[in-house]
């Protein structure tokens, strides 16, 4: 099973992450859990999530670029769920070897990504926060999926995004199907 | 004035926030707000935030490392607080120049912090998030003060530390009676 945790806290505002969810909402072989309606007071309930986690061979996280990272409710999914004996530590082998997919929308372009540009320096830089999260628990990293420009993406790239998205989590079902999706599954 | 944004759940469980909060909680011209004690249902007063960033010439902010960036409280408080057209994009000027300093305690070591280590990286690979976020509402950031090892620090490291820590905010004030503080102060 793919676990995709979707973290928008606005998701009306957001073409892209709304064009992303439609895109593979319908897909079988998925659980998606969204966190910002589960938990709109910021009480997660840490069993729910990681019995959920020990469910999935891959975990999505799928979520828009606020301030160079995850946001919050995303944040606190972390420090709440990956817990030590658990997720890493002593016995914390529940993630270990499950394959970990990183979908991110950024507002800026490509040139707004560099040195001297609006973010000062390239998407790359700020990727191992999100990236050594999965390392530390074990997980093997995929090939993200980042879209940048999404505040200026038109409805043609908009959808062949989406398709992008679904294609890349229907073959990720297909090697679970055919056992290659790793974890303990 | 010196701001000083503390950001720790559980103060109780850190030797090295708790030392170095011990260490300049008596300092004159600072303001010292704990996010955790403010707002434990991660409601954050906004209004009152920009009014004391606006009486601010330093802002500090002080927490541990949670996940290879700031707990989730702190990351709230920059998704509420730093408001367009207030701390970024046009009008948005409230806090350029001022000057930024980040306090951060990390558990792993030095040798955890590398290619092959537990983190995979040295710990300046997870400094951009942070940064950028300052450089983006045009503040100036000062080299940080990072404390590795947090975990296994002794008591006389302890006390060294909170002393660079008290030295440094000292100097910072001393700075802004001369009026070298920069910002709108």
């Amino acid at each position: 099973m793919i676990l995709v945790i979707q973290a928008h806290p606005y998701p009306d505002r957001s073409r892209a992450n709304r064009a992303l969810g439609r895109a593979i909402h319908d897909l079988d072989g998925l659980e998606i859990r969204s966190l910002y309606d589960l938990y709109p007071d910021f009480s997660i309930d840490v069993g729910a999530e990681q019995r959920a986690l020990e469910r999935a061979t891959t975990v999505v996280w799928q979520h828009p670029i606020y301030w160079y990272t995850a946001p919050a409710l995303l944040k606190l999914w972390f420090e709440k769920v990956l817990t030590p004996g658990w997720a890493y530590g002593p016995g914390g082998t529940a993630l270990v070897g499950k394959r970990c997919l990183w979908v991110a929308t950024a507002g800026g372009d490509e040139s707004s990504y560099r040195e001297g540009g609006m973010h000062g320096q390239p998407f790359e830089a700020f990727v191992p926060v999100i990236r050594q999260t999965a390392a530390f628990c074990g997980m093997r990293w995929l090939e993200p999926l980042v879209v940048d420009g999404a505040h200026r993406i038109d409805e043609a790239e908009l959808s062949g995004l989406g398709e992008r998205y679904r294609e890349r989590l229907r073959e990720l079902v297909a090697e679970e199907g055919r056992g290659e999706g790793g974890g303990d599954a």
